[in-house]
């Protein structure tokens, strides 16, 4: 099944970790969904790694979280600097209030804890951060993906290919 | 004055910051200090930035944290490597007990959360993880350096030299 129409945000910053910022889109972009990096800055960011580079097409402030089907958060160091930008929280907070699908991998979910969006999700992230998803409020597994009604959840990059599938899953059944 | 005879233990693990990992041993051995590299494997770390490697001295299961005057914690992603490590979160939330100066700089305040030691503290860290330390019972202030009780935090690299008089002034004054 196609997914022909719809439009997903990819929050992206600098330092990100290199595939979890790329290989989604791929993904998605083969499924004929459009994926829109947003980033705090009209500029290009380069993964952590020096293996990858994103240039943002719409800056927060330009964008609606009503405009989007999904949101993706990838890892790397890029959530540490959005988490300390308000209009990045604002819009996962209120993106989040939609109940659309919102997907997070790695360092992602760094953006949920500052948008105080934990509080009784069940969730996996990368293994660093995970004593701070429980002071946040979220039960904490160590899973590949982990699925609580509209939150998709990864570990790692090598989780990629399960993450991938679960948004297209998402996505697919909010037709 | 001279800080010798001062045993201090330097908490160290993979991709630390590179400048908070070797800058304070620098000051504090030319004080007269001893100063202790202490981590997860008996092995050589890299900086994250490649600009320095460290050599632990002692793994964290071959010491006590009596054994110490004052414990060092540098950022980068080494505590988040750190934190993951019973033994390690373990031998700071034992150290913080003894009551004698600890100091984390960056990231280092992630194994302060860990070790579930930051509660009614006020502290300083980087911007990236003030909301974590604050859900840990933190008050975070944004300072260059922070003295509160035996805790010593300080934000950033560029830190370093107000965070290592810090630590001086606390050894100092334990004699």
């Amino acid at each position: 099944m196609s997914l022909k129409g719809k439009r997903i945000a990819f929050l992206i910053g600098p330092a990100f970790q290199d595939e979890e910022g790329t290989e989604p889109r791929k993904y998605l972009v083969g499924k004929g969904a459009e994926v829109v990096y947003i980033g705090p800055q009209k500029t290009v960011y380069r993964g952590k790694y020096g293996r990858a580079k994103v240039k943002v097409d719409k800056t927060f402030d330009r964008v609606r979280p009503d405009e989007f089907d999904a949101v993706i958060i990838p890892g790397g160091s890029a959530p540490e600097h959005l988490r300390v930008e308000k209009v990045a929280v604002n819009f996962v907070r209120d993106f989040i209030e939609l109940g659309r699908p919102l997907a997070a991998i790695c360092h992602g979910p760094q953006m949920l804890i500052s948008a105080d969006s934990l509080k009784g999700r069940t969730i996996t992230c990368y293994e660093g951060i995970r004593d701070d998803v429980k002071l946040a409020g979220a039960k904490y597994v160590d899973e590949p993906v982990v699925v609580d009604g509209n939150l998709i959840t990864s570990r790692k990059p090598s989780d990629i290919p399960m993450f991938n599938e679960a948004i297209y899953e998402a996505l697919k059944s909010k037709d």
